[in-house]
């Protein structure tokens, strides 16, 4: 049974949740609070030498890390991941997009604001975090425009990457409230089967 | 035939001339001056709306963007991605660290030092650039010491990725005379066919 190491507000770490549930996969969920620096003890650099969640566990001694690898580790051979060469690569754009140009904004000015003190001087960071994420949520809109999902008309792997930090971007300040396309797209990934809610920062 | 438009200069672009390189895959390349705003032109945002190189055009009004997943669109099918589903997640893995944990801080070191006027004040980011840069040096050291290239024993798309910024470390400041496994692979990297230099920062 797949064992996931991941800590349960983190959208990277929901991620793996979501298609776990999706496809209906049996998995132990190992609380991990990296706040507490649980993910960069000596047992777990051992199995992530990255110090990162989500990790996964295949089997005894066997790792994957990257949340993204992780979605397509676990979706490969299912609907999730499109067969064709060019469909497969466009999934992979969108999943490289979300990690360089939406969660180091989206994400991480969430972190900023719900996580750290009200005086930590990263909070001086959250105007130019906000000015980046919103970049990158107009390029998802446009394409929302004229499709239902960002790749091939399906839902697929690149949609759960990018909904689990894009439906909780108002936890970092961000307004979704002129994206329309957008938030009809969070309506459909949320019509999926197994879909969960992502744990608040506690 | 394919047509790349990207910077010489930028490694995100030199690993897909490595790759068509080693395909011998035939290509036009379309210099890209990102410097100089080319990459956020009205007709440049048409091809790629999040206004980055490299970005690949594989025919007429039909691009795909983020080097990595134009890498895995090239290389699929040839030995470069790996057919089993562990080693291929365990391929994307390396290049989501590359995208996530390399990158951001080995290669805006190198943007930084090289491109940027000795006042710039993003000079005072380069301490901490550098701490998070020998991090994902560390890491693929470790990894390096047991094996030849990053997944399988085999040159893949991972190590490409992870090349192209590593190759010219130095020149955001790094030392990499500690690093002896991520020397030898670098040379074996450079062994492979096609092998060709990336330009310098002009």
């Amino acid at each position: 049974m797949y064992r996931v190491f991941g800590m349960s507000s983190s959208g990277n770490c929901h991620k793996v949740r979501l298609v776990l549930e999706n496809l209906r996969l049996p998995y132990e969920w190992v609380e991990v609070d990296t706040m507490k620096g649980e993910s960069r003890t000596v047992t777990f650099l051992e199995m992530n030498p990255n110090g990162r969640v989500p990790t996964l566990q295949i089997e005894p001694n066997l790792y994957l890390a990257e949340s993204n690898a992780i979605l397509h580790y676990l979706g490969e051979g299912t609907s999730l991941v499109p067969h064709g060469r060019l469909p497969h690569a466009q999934v992979l754009q969108w999943m490289f997009f979300e990690q360089y140009s939406h969660e180091p904004y989206v994400a991480v000015a969430r972190y900023i604001n719900a996580y750290l003190p009200p005086d930590s001087p990263r909070r001086a960071d959250l105007p130019r975090l906000r000015e980046r994420g919103y970049q990158a949520l107009d390029v998802m809109e446009k394409h929302l425009e004229a499709r239902d999902f960002f790749v091939g008309e399906a839902y697929s792997i690149a949609d759960i990457a990018l909904f689990a930090y894009t439906n909780p971007a108002a936890d970092g300040g961000f307004d979704l409230a002129r994206y329309k396309a957008i938030k009809g797209w969070l309506a459909r990934v949320k019509a999926q089967p197994g879909y969960v809610e992502m744990a608040s920062p506690s």
